[in-house]
């Protein structure tokens, strides 16, 4: 990161998050973009959009490259990485990013699509024994076994640090690619298939029918719902809740796009990332 | 006109316009334009935008032929002209354009920034010998002295209807070309100064301080407040209410752009479009 301080902090580098960053660039303020590495995946994928007004028959993804494009251009620091956790203090938002703290005045979500839990009772067993950060509750489980389901590359830096204090990690992971992990840590394959124990995570079982039996479950490098991200913001039928400025329940954030409900669509998205991005640089200005 | 029953009728050609256009002509809806000649005169004037995603650095112009050429190229109907008089029946609106009536089952007003009144007391005034269809009110007039103020030759046609009907007519053009008026139109010229009369029009004083004597006063083919197009509208702040739907109050009524509140900005309008044709189209369907 070029600072430690930013104006607006942006969650998510799709149509909504980029459309934000360029609008609050132009009203001068010290922007960030925390995104993945696929912008928007469904955007991505799509075969062809025709209804992003002055861009006809176009595929996502030229679309979005085409997107990046301006947002660079403008000079956005975009970096890719999510957001581990957000806390207020004072007015001011911290931000735990690879590690790093940042703080930022103001902040948009704009994160897509609203997660969908991975396996079967994932929201009711959060907080007993499944968690979304191994770093940040790492600690409950010292001298205990651990799992973590790992959706990208990322959660093997956790896992090596798991490693150093639990007294075995077992890792799942759900995608491609070399991996550099501890000696220690034990690799699962499989696909989850429903976590055992009633109250408390007592392990996860296997779609092969295999059981791993752990006291800790993390499920690392997915999504994070937004409102897991960001104590007491309100959510509304799985969206985050706005109104037509695009401010959320919570002072200084703002959300934008397909987190804040249908349609889902290019034009909306980055029709609510520009009045979500000039708002935010208002209030930041006037922080 | 194509056809005399339309899904849904688009008020305004500028982005926000032409967004709903192309989306609901994506949703296969049958859809008339209905727009001025330069469907943005703000986005027109603009030397440069820099903040509509994908399409950086860019003349207002340039956007408004580039949207333009979208929506051409997507089949969309789009005629030079304006809307005169709407009414509701049975849940389908009848819209008067170019003296020809159609029927529409939706509509989307995409109007631009609010109308300001072109004279002092001119809201005042509505409906004490002020009016903004001579063609609707003309009867009223019969045998009497009136005043057309007029932005556009559109008008001439109400003139000479009017020249039959009143026993002197005069007309104030505040337009340049050339003129095609029946001889018994007396033109003035000058600029409009204020309203001579305190309960009911008694005629109008010009900035260059003569005085025009007549019972009848017309402000025509300059644009007209929305409300006063569809009767029933509500506004909050000289804007049409919304909400995120962008459904006005008004059962198949919807509104998108800078006549829904600022941002004046083109993704705001653009968004706000695809959001209002989308949702027209569902109405429209289920009709």
């Amino acid at each position: 990161m070029k600072h430690d301080f930013y104006d607006i902090t942006i969650l998510g580098c799709g149509p909504a998050g980029l459309s934000a960053a360029i609008n609050a660039t132009i009203r001068n303020k010290k922007v960030l973009v925390i995104g993945a590495e696929i912008c928007s995946p469904p955007l991505h994928k799509a075969q062809k959009i025709n209804n992003y007004l002055g861009i006809p028959g176009v595929r996502g993804e030229e679309l979005l490259a085409c997107f990046m494009e301006h947002a660079l251009q403008m000079g956005t620091e975009i970096i890719n990485s999510k957001a581990e956790a957000i806390n207020e203090a004072e007015g001011v938002y911290s931000i735990l990013v690879k590690g790093e703290l940042l703080k930022s005045k103001a902040i948009v979500i704009a994160t897509g699509i609203p997660y969908k839990p991975t396996i079967p009772r994932e929201e009711d067993m959060l907080g007993r024994g499944l968690g979304y950060c191994a770093t940040c509750d790492g600690p409950i489980y010292r001298g205990k076994d651990v799992l973590l389901i790992a959706y990208s590359g990322e959660a093997e830096n956790e896992a090596n640090f798991m490693a150093e204090i639990c007294r075995k990690v077992y890792y799942l992971p759900l995608y491609q690619g070399t991996m550099e992990l501890d000696s220690r840590v034990e690799i699962i394959n499989g696909k989850p298939g429903e976590i055992i124990g009633s109250d408390f995570v007592q392990g996860l079982k296997l779609k092969n029918g295999s059981e791993i039996i752990v006291e800790g479950l993390f499920i690392l490098g997915g999504e994070t719902a937004p409102d897991r991200l960001i104590p007491g913001l309100e959510i509304v039928d799985k969206h985050i809740k706005v109104n037509r400025q695009q401010e959320t329940n919570l002072p200084g954030v703002f959300a934008a796009g397909d987190c804040t409900g249908p349609p889902y669509q290019v034009a909306k998205s980055v029709g609510e990332g520009q009045v979500a991005g000039l708002n935010a640089s208002k209030y930041a200005g006037r922080k």
